[in-house]
């Protein structure tokens, strides 16, 4: 009876209508029709499971299974919410893994010394009003002040609150007590397990992230009539400094990664040279001070390849993410749950952000990530073997045992 | 009297109404009324010169001052018309100095064995209709079928012509009946000439143009979930792109010059890797074999680049415009009149067209480029020196003195 095939199959179940609100795909935004509809349905698998279920005051879905002590819960959670034509299992999956973890203890009638939460959040993707994790910092304890906000059709923050009885100011309310520790079961959303043939990893943090605004300023002239060694061409020198970041950061040889997504090349006609280029520069890592070691790296590269070519560099920084490190107990915990069923010790850093990373203010967190297909997510395309989540069903309860271990 | 420094003065005399027909700027365009002006207030300048003007049947006006032969011309030519916010020197200067020219050789009182014929061509910027160097190409005899246009402001070219007594299917009949030469003096609208420290150089042919567009895709992710060595990032092939092209241009270290202009990134967001990058590629030379070869092995580059990175390239060509080479033996007179002034006989391409690679198909062609500021051109801030204009006005005389003697 308990699989984490059946997991699988129940994040395909609340793929369609009436727990999504998109035709022909999967969009499920909080406080919305499909989202009052899968609550309702993950609470009847939750009552099935052995779970009993409850709403907190920031409407997430939470199911308990007492333990036979008093101590705090061990709480498991992920996500309920979806992008706009999202894939299946970013987010539910880890929901579903939780309540196989809970049914499979119960069939076996067995308690761990703590209580067992799966907390379902409630908006983590922030794909229908313009935030993201209030849900997740209400129970962190981290959630002050919510300012007014609407969604993209105009119904209030508060007004969507109201239907489900509950109000902004009331959502600090969903504060928790206090956890032994958080777990999160996650689809990887990158390509890194697949590429190493592994179906699990632990999840040693969410990376650090520094992004900047580039603007690269040369001197626009004919195609035809400026010889080469003339030029001050704006945007040869923003591809010498593309790559330049990409060499810094394969150099590495880490987790680091650093992006340059977004490339604006002024005036921009095939027969005018370049003057000049709005780039942005996104590097990330577990280890904000590798991150921000390699950072520096590529801006000194940046404004000498510019005093080089002639060109002006201006760099505005525009966030600066702290990383969010998973605790080295639960790792540890969760490798050696994966060792013992048979997996390689394999860690990754999350490039993402989870609610474990917000969750970390109340709790010790871990993560699983699950191999997810070619890496694609926020995609219909999204897909998981079920046999990683059966493998990724073992780990949990592998993991409950360890701890349960420490609390015997 | 005679000046190159009047010339310039002339030129600056046209960029105010009602020679222009835009407040606070110069824009003169074929047809409008601050052509007609600029061709009347030309007509009176070529009377005191000493020449005899007419319009031809494309709204060409032309000034003719008689030789001592019944030979065919030589024709000194550049154009009236120019683009939006002009600088005030593209094409009036190479007029002006053909007036001077020959208002110094009526002060002697000398007539060459041959007539020269001033030309001050309509609408070598194609800034009205969609369509350039219609009025060259009427007098070079290869202007066949003009098709139905309008401007902007929907007056079609019938329309705009019959105000000038004209019709498009009489703009053939501006034929000419055969000249000996075609002398054109133009601002260079690069910096070279500036970064010789020269103040004229010989033109050795307009650029043969090659023009391409790249689309290079690789895979759109979730910037940071995809960890380096896994990435197939359209940007930084691109980016990779763009450096060869300019290396295998440089390289080469002679006139040939490689520009990418235009880029697009998508989907073009700071945090997603880019899935797909478009730009174009414009390679030009004086020597078609040259910027055949060179467009070749950037080519080679890029497929090697999409190969070693797993991305695909697909190169598209957009146009091919054949060189239009100078004749040997006017570049060999045009240089030794430049010795002849104390001048080093340099030597440059032209990357723009102008009328004279047209006129090629009437004449043989020569054409003296004249250093400008910063090698800004199309932009108010177009500026050349009253010496140099002195400078090229006494190595035209040069000239003209050299065809002389080969028909004395």
């Amino acid at each position: 009876m308990v699989s984490g095939t059946r997991a699988v199959e129940r994040c395909k179940a609340l793929g369609v209508a009436p727990f999504s609100d998109m035709e022909g795909g999967l969009y499920r935004a909080w406080l919305t029709p499909a989202y009052r509809a899968a609550q309702e349905q993950l609470a009847a698998w939750m009552v099935e499971a052995g779970l009993t279920p409850r709403k907190d005051a920031a409407a997430n879905l939470v199911g308990r299974y007492e333990g036979t002590s008093d101590l705090p819960p061990l709480i498991i959670g992920s996500h309920l919410d979806s992008v706009r034509d999202a894939g299946l299992y970013d987010g539910p999956l880890g929901i579903m893994l939780g309540v196989e973890c809970v049914a499979a203890l119960a069939a076996q009638g067995r308690r761990m010394p703590f209580p067992i939460e799966i907390y379902a959040f409630g908006d983590e993707e922030g794909s229908r009003f313009p935030a993201a994790m209030l849900t997740s910092k209400a129970v962190a304890g981290v959630l002050h002040d919510v300012p007014e906000m609407a969604d993209p059709q105009g119904v209030t923050l508060a007004q969507a609150l109201a239907e489900f009885g509950l109000s902004p100011e009331g959502l600090a309310q969903a504060r928790h007590g206090g956890a032994l520790a958080y777990l999160e079961a996650h689809i990887e959303q990158g390509p890194v397990l697949e590429a190493e043939g592994l179906a699990l990893g632990v999840v040693t943090g969410i990376a650090a992230q520094l992004r900047y605004g580039v603007v690269v300023k040369g001197l626009a002239g004919h195609a035809g009539t400026s010889s080469m060694p003339l030029r001050r061409d704006a945007l040869a020198g923003a591809a010498d400094m593309v790559l330049a970041a990409e060499s810094i950061a394969r150099a590495d040889a880490s987790d680091l990664v650093a992006t340059v997504g977004k490339i604006e090349a002024l005036p921009g006609a095939a027969n005018v040279i370049c003057g000049e280029v709005r780039f942005t520069l996104d590097v990330r890592s577990g280890d904000a001070a590798r991150r921000d070691r390699a950072a520096e790296a590529m801006l000194q590269a940046f404004n000498q390849i510019a005093e080089n070519r002639g060109l002006t560099c201006t760099i505005t920084p525009i966030h600066d993410l702290p990383a969010s490190p998973c605790a080295p107990a639960l790792m540890d915990r969760l490798e050696q749950a994966l060792v013992d069923n048979g997996h390689p010790p394999f860690r990754l850093v999350s490039g993402a952000g989870h609610d474990a990373m917000v969750i970390s203010a109340l709790a010790p967190t871990a993560m699983l990530f699950i191999r997810c297909r070619h890496g694609i997510s926020h995609n219909p395309a999204e897909h998981v073997e079920p046999a990683d989540a059966e493998a990724a069903l073992a780990v949990m309860l592998g993991f409950i045992e360890k701890l349960g271990a420490d609390y015997a």
